[in-house]
């Protein structure tokens, strides 16, 4: 009853996160709907990004520019390198404006069940990126997870030997989160973390 | 921080249903980084429905023919005309595969609110095409909402000298629903409605 080029549209919008099948059939009709509107834009964004945005050597961010925005400016500070997991972590670090340093972007995590080695994720140009005298001190950012935390255990014993202090980002309760609706794992580690207040 | 390809890539997404601002962003993070395997091959494929979509001339229904598949198939009912809001609900209906007739897709409902007058919708292309001697029923399959509902009490009204029945789809229990999860009107709609068994 579809034809083959919305059949295929959905079945490609339905790889994107947060798209089910059924919400993949709705956003494919509401972009043949929008056709000026919405279709033929985006499919020259996709296009245009497609072929102008490229991996950043250094640290792994997606930029147009090579080395990227933030690799090339010279006001961010060199003595701080952040490991983050994916570029959507790096983007998150970026929103919150309180890092101002340089980021090594894993691509990944260790994982043994899904096959994901050291050398997938670069580690070892990681390692050797933080054995520059400039570089005084990483900060673990990978997710609060078992896989996670696994990685950054694993980066920081691969740091032991190098001249920097390596820091992970603090457990606790969010900012606005209700204790009742946290989880005891997250509560024990505030409580321990407790601070003077 | 991101580039005005991604920001730009961004801001189109959200405008897809079930896309807000948040998963939109990592929607277009993980295009980029599939860009070979999910960028590339979904900014062609919207390229090629933008090409060859077409909106049909007679029903309203989205296909590369014109008229499409199913105006085009002449063992589909000519007698039977059902009447949907838009290309959703004509997909929804041959999903079940219980309709065998021909379709009208009103591409909206009325709306004082919205703006959304008779002829916004065809209804006047639609009361013609009820006149032909070929159809003997229009089923009105707009939603069982406030506005879906009052767009077909003025259809129903406009066909009221065409010789046609008007039918409706009836309300009633969803198949696998609970009572307890029901609104109190489709159960009294159900209950007003009930077979002997």
């Amino acid at each position: 009853m579809v034809g083959p080029e919305i059949e295929r549209l959905i079945q490609l919008l339905s790889r994107l996160p947060g798209l089910g099948p059924r919400s993949a059939r709705r956003a494919a009709l509401r972009l043949v709907e929008k056709r000026e509107a919405l279709l033929i834009p985006l499919a020259a964004a996709m296009a245009e990004a497609a072929a102008k945005v490229k991996t950043c050597a250094v640290c792994g961010n997606f930029d147009t520019i090579e080395p990227c925005a933030i690799c090339a400016d010279h006001r961010r500070d060199a003595s701080q390198l952040c490991v983050v997991e994916d570029v959507a972590g790096l983007w998150a670090m970026e929103r919150t404006g309180s890092f101002k340093g340089r980021y090594a972007v894993l691509g990944g995590l260790l994982s043994a069940l899904d096959g994901v080695a050291p050398e997938d994720l670069g580690i070892a140009s990681l390692v050797a990126r933080a054995r520059d005298p400039l570089v005084k001190e990483v900060i673990l950012a990978t997710p609060a997870t078992v896989e996670g935390q696994t990685t950054a255990h694993y980066i920081a014993d691969r740091l032991a030997d190098c001249d920097v202090s390596v820091t992970g980002l603090a457990h606790g309760v969010p900012v606005g989160g209700e204790l009742d609706h946290l989880d005891d794992g997250t509560i024990t580690a505030a409580f321990r973390a407790r601070r003077r207040f």
